[in-house]
Order: C-alpha cells, then structure tokens, then sequence
C-alpha cells in the first residue's frame, strides 16, 4: 500500500483484510480513472458497474453542488421537491401500473424491502431465488443470492428456496437448444413452486439480466413464462434492475427487452451513476394499495435523500437530452459486442461472449470443448496484462465483464478491445 | 397535499400512504426549517435525531462540493485518500483496540454487519437484543428491534432473542432504586443468557442509551456488568450508537460516558449530520483478525463513498475545531435539562424528564401516579400546539424527544422552551 494511506484504518469488503492491496485513485473523468504513480485506466468496469454517467458528469456534479447549497437532507417523513421530482421521473420510466417509488440506500435494502412488501401484500412467508444470481451484501439480501458468497451467512433467515436459471452455455438442463433451455427451465420452476407448495411463496426475485454471476440475458420466452407462473400461483414477481437497469443493457430498464411487467422492480446503481448512494424499488399498484390504510412497516433514515434524488433527477434528465440509452444499446450491437466475437474467434481461451447494450460477459476456458473454467490465476494474469495495457475490466471467476460507462466515446471503445486483444496474446 | 407535490410519487417511510400529509420543505439553515408557507420553525427533531451540526453547516457542505468536483464516486476495493481519512479519524475517537471501520450506507445496515461479523467470529448463530431498542428497518436490523414496529416482520430471520434492558420509570423488574434496577436487570441478561445456552450465543446489541424507544442512559454499573457476562460467556457486546454518537449525548460516543469497551460500534447520523448517506462498524482488532487471511463474506457498492466519508472529515473536523461536543454537554446540563424539569415541576403532564446532552425525552401521562400514557389523541395536540408555535419535537408514543443539533444557540434553546410550555398549557 503506498505511503498516504500506510496506516490504513479501512476495512475492506469480500476481503482478506491482511491480503488488500488497492489500487489508490486520486481522480476520475468520463470512462478514465487515475492512480496516485499517475497511470490513466480505462474504466471499463465501471467501479462496481454503476458510473453509467462516467466520472465527473458535469450536469449531475453541478446538481449535487446546487443542492448541497440549498438542502443538504432531510428526514423520510417530510416531502421537497427534488425527491417527488425524482420519484416522478422514475415512476415514469417503469411500466404503467408501477407509480410509487420508495427510496434506500442502494440496492441490498431495496431488495430487503420489497421482499418484505411482497410477504406483507401476499401473507405468505417464502421467497424463491436464482442460484446464479447477486442480490446485495445485507442478511436477507445476500441469502436470496445464489452466488456462493452467500454460504457464511446461511444461518439467521428462514424462508429462502432456490432453484436454476436458464444458462445455456451451462446448461442445468441439458439443453441443445436456446428453446429447450427455455421451456425446461421453466418447467423446473413450476415443479419448484409446487414442490414446495404455491400458497407458500411470497416472491420470486430475478435479475433481469443475471451480472455479477455471468450476464446471462435469459432467453426472450422465460420472463414471460415466469410472470404466467406468477400469475397463476398468486406469486408476486420482483425484478432486481439494480445492476442491469438505467441504460446498462440499452434500455431504461432491461425488462424493456423483454414481453414482461413485474409488480416490483428494485434499482440503485446507474440511477444517479453512484455519485450519491440511492435505491429503491418501484411498486405495483396492487401493492402500494395493501399499505394504502395500513402502514407499511419499513423505512429508513435517508429514504429520499435530496442530495441522493438530486443527482437521479440530473442524471436521468442528462441520459433523456444525451441520448445515453439508445447510445449504450449501438455500442452493443455495433461496436463491443462485434468486436469481443472477434476476439472469440482468435483466442480459444474464450468459450463464450454474451451480452446487450454495455453489459458483456467474456467467459474465459481451459478447454473449448468441455468448457472447463481458466483457473483463477491464468485468469488474473489476464486480468494483471489488461491493468498494464491500461485497460481495468470488472472481474469475478473465469469472466472478464466489458461493462464501460453508457456514454463511453467509440475510440475508447476500440482502444479497450486492442487492449484486451494484447492482454489475451500475452496473459494467457 | 400542496399542489407541487400533487401527483406526488414518493412512497413514504413507516406509512400508510393514503393517509400522510407531510410539510413541505424548500430550506433550512442551523437549527431552523421553512416550509412552503414561509413559516420557519426551530428544528428540535435534527430531522430523525441526525443533523448534530445542524442544517447547512458551511465546512460540510464546501467539502462535499469540492470533493464532487474531484471524485463523487469509487468502487469500495480501491483506495482514496477521503476515505482513509475519515477511517482514521473514526477509530482515533472508538476506545484503544478497535481501529478498523467498515463502511455501510447507514446504520441498518451497520448492524446488519456487526451482527454478521459477530456470528463468524463466535461461530455461533443467536444473538441477543432488548425489547426497548430500535437497530434498523431491513430484515435482521428490525429482527432485532424489540420496537413494535418489528412484528409484521418476524417472519425470515432465525436465532434472535430479546430481553429488557433497564428502565427505572416503566420498571420491568419492581425495582424502587436505580441500583436494584441494574441489578436485577444484569441478573435477568445473565439468566436469559443461561437459559438460551452461552455456547449458542454469538453477541448482545445494545444502544448504549436507546434512542427512539424512549432515550433511556442506562444506570452507570450496567453496561460494564453487560460486558462482564460477555467476557465470562464468550459473547461480542456490540454498542449501536447510531443515534446517541458524535455529540448527541455530550460525549464523541455515548460509550464515553460508561465504563465499557464493546467488541463492535455501530454508527451512522451524526457522522456526518446525514448530509450524505453514511454508516459503519468501528471493529476490535480480534474480530479484524479473524478476517485478516479469511475473507470478510459482505460488503455493498457505496462502502466509504467518497462524498460520504469527504463529509464525514468535514463534520468530524468542524465539531473539533468548534467544540461542538463539550457544547452539547454542557448544553444538558446547564440549560436543556433544568429547563425541562422546569417544565417538569410546572406541568402535570409531564411525568418523566430524561436525557443528555442534545438527548432529552419528555413522557407525557395521563397520571403522573399511575405512569398511564397519554393518550396518542392528546400527545398528537401537544405535539400540533408545538408546530403552531413554531417547534418541531421528535414524536413517537407518548414522548416529544427535544433533541436538537449539538450547536444549537443557547437562545434558540430558551426560545424553544418558551414555545413547549406555552403549547403544555394549551395543548393538553
């Protein structure tokens, strides 16, 4: 660690704490990040997947400085303009029937809400969930995660069941084709549903679009078939946008893609680009009624943050004048998408390329054929010659996630894709 | 409603939504608030218990203005020199031996944290919490509430059990000294403590002095006998200080006021007066150590935010430099205080005066000898006669909590005094 943070008092998350060596950053602009020896990434990770603004966008930077001048917080009871404003705009990009918005923090509390909406609205305790899936870092959130990080906390929630996604490149089903992959695992969840007896399930949670666990767009049939089943069980259908919405997958929200209405949706993330911590989950009509008279017993203490719905509302209004979703959604057919499959086909450690919009998954292989995973170290040298070249991918497994800002120039875009092509020749 | 808000799209916290009419905020500066209609009133709630440093504050807001020019957001496995700051300045006001801060977006989700941290440490599954508690509105933090609030949701979370805490005015254990209370209360933790099994008990949460649920300092030898128990069993004592740290009770933490070292601290509020969202665990270096070569399971996107944490140096640096702790302190005792059980001795009303520093509850009963609550009806007018007046209390149950900023103006203190009993004597 270098020396102006030596006595670091930080203590890091998913981390070894003994084992961290950050990266330190000294400041940021557009898709580049920069470190205190001086070197300039491309940030095409994003951070976490969030900056879909990029750093430092002047129109929401400029927001934040306005409203810290004017009213810096306030408590969840009150009301200001500048949190209806944002609830306005939100409400607006979801599907009809969804009107109310209610704000957290980020997207474990929107998740840990709208599975305690769901119980309440239904009166039913259970909660199905991916396998492959990421729901956040909070009890309830990380138990209906799939993702393996979640086994420590397995003990103190109840009520969690989880059964498997459609993944074609990794069938559970044993799948030829994306059809076949579609109706079985359809057919898995409603034996799921009534194994574990329909009128015991509040919700179902979903990522649209599964991130940290592979960006795996599922296929154009399964959401809809979800949603039948949802509506013949009585079953309350969550999306969790979090990663996925506000323009990542060349959409306002990535269910855009798909023939399907949830009854609640759960963001944060890309909604203001991360600059200030904000969540929230977009409510059905049918739900915000059940607590119309009695009061939904849930909140927290920056519930509508104005700094937080500041930064929503110039962030949305900059992507609206901007054109940043239509942006994201060319990138991805025109420009990354193409050149990763171009990658693909020189280097047979690549055994998969998938994704929309900014949102790219490329699964790295030890063996084309029976798609063994590239063992993690083979894959963080990959990782380390990208980090030379100057290129920062996001990083989880044997994946390297292509997840740039929304509004990334196509120069960068190319630059990045040398970059990997390099790294690929060198690192593996 | 006003008519700017008309078509308001906000979901509102604890709420029945058909029901709310919430005032209208278009500014605040120091202690005062104004709503829509230009009336200006004196902020004795600091929002929920949060704006220590009042509204406004200018060194807080000029650091989260210059730190959103220079990097608003980072992901939380990189390093920045904001966020190791507010780090260090953080453990160096925690007591010797814990000196790692974990970073969470408020304090549900600290506690969520903490009590993770705890489990894994112990490798045991139960924790401990007292009935007259609020610790969170996600799933585990309000499991672990004891406030009624928590009851729609018991359903999800396992291995939480409750006990009570002490508190001489509603005695649980028909104690007629302060000293029988605490002893009483120790040998009731310490019997619930045997009959759970201390093997199967990972931690006790407490607030060192609960807030919402009434503001109760607990008697001087009861949290030193609390960690006496958890030293003989084994258990991590974790302090939820959300509310009752930085300043709030006339002490950088209220723990500072008890002869007591916890395992874990939470926080969040008046880290930085909520001006962005911000919460956190401040850890010993044994529970540090046991993920020094493990990983620690959890984390969250916005862990150490850089606008949060810029804000939280600015806030902890200006209470510094202003003295704006020992003004709390004194404040209690010399002024807010007095001046309460002045109101006390005047009002039959009142049955029970209690608090701190900037920490003050005012029980309002039917029947001073009976200890009856007022009726919700009557309290409500109290509380209405408050705002006509120009004063806004924090409200809950049959208690106004007078718990303004830690650098309210000895004036505005007065001021405000005057209006309560003027609205004593008509409200009720």
């Amino acid at each position: 660690m270098t020396h102006a943070l030596m006595d670091d008092h930080v203590f890091y998350s998913w981390s070894a704490q003994a084992e961290i060596d950050p990266m330190v950053i000294t400041g940021a602009h557009g898709s580049r990040i920069r470190d205190d020896a001086g070197n300039e990434y491309l940030d095409f990770s994003s951070q976490l997947v969030f900056t879909n603004l990029g750093h430092g966008h002047p129109r929401v930077v400029r927001a934040i400085q306005e409203q810290a001048e004017l009213l810096c917080t306030l408590a969840p009871q009150h009301a200001t303009g500048v949190r209806s404003e944002a609830a306005r705009l939100i409400a607006g990009l979801a599907p009809d029937g969804l009107e109310k918005v209610f704000f957290t923090n980020g997207g474990a509390d929107a998740n840990e809400h709208a599975i305690r909406m769901a119980r309440l609205h239904t009166g039913r305790p259970k909660v199905l969930s991916a396998y492959r899936s990421y729901h956040g870092g909070t009890q309830t959130a990380v138990n209906v995660t799939g993702d393996p990080r979640r086994w420590p906390s397995d003990t103190g929630t109840a009520g969690v069941v989880r059964f498997f996604g459609p993944f074609r490149y990794r069938s559970e089903f044993h799948a030829e084709t994306e059809e076949q992959e579609c109706a079985r695992a359809l057919a898995h969840l409603r034996r799921t549903i009534e194994a574990e007896g329909p009128a015991t399930i509040a919700a179902i949670i979903l990522e649209t679009i599964p991130g940290t666990a592979g960006i795996m767009p599922p296929p154009p049939g399964y959401l809809p078939g979800v949603r039948e089943l949802c509506d013949r069980f009585g079953i309350v259908l969550i999306l969790d946008e979090v990663m996925a919405g506000f323009g990542r997958a060349g959409a306002w929200f990535a269910l855009d893609r798909y023939d399907v209405r949830p009854d609640l949706i759960t963001f944060a993330k890309g909604v203001n680009s991360g600059y200030v911590p904000l969540g929230g989950v977009v409510i059905s009509d049918a739900i915000a009624d059940t607590f119309a008279h009695t009061p939904y017993p849930g909140g927290l203490t920056y519930s509508g943050h104005p700094l937080a719905t500041a930064a929503a509302v110039a962030a949305i209004n900059a992507m609206t004048d901007e054109g940043t979703v239509a942006n994201a959604d060319r990138l991805g057919r025109d420009l990354l998408g193409p050149g990763l499959r171009e990658l693909a086909e020189k280097h047979p450690v690549i055994g998969d390329v998938r994704g929309v919009g900014v949102f790219w998954a490329v699964e790295l292989v030890a063996d084309r054929d029976t798609r063994e995973p590239l063992p993690v170290a083979d894959t963080l040298a990959v990782v380390a010659a990208c980090r030379r070249a100057g290129l920062l991918p996001f990083t989880t497994a044997n994946r390297l996630h292509l997840v740039p800002p929304c509004n990334v120039p196509d120069a960068d875009v190319t630059t990045a894709l040398g970059m990997l092509d390099g790294a690929l020749s060198s690192g593996s």
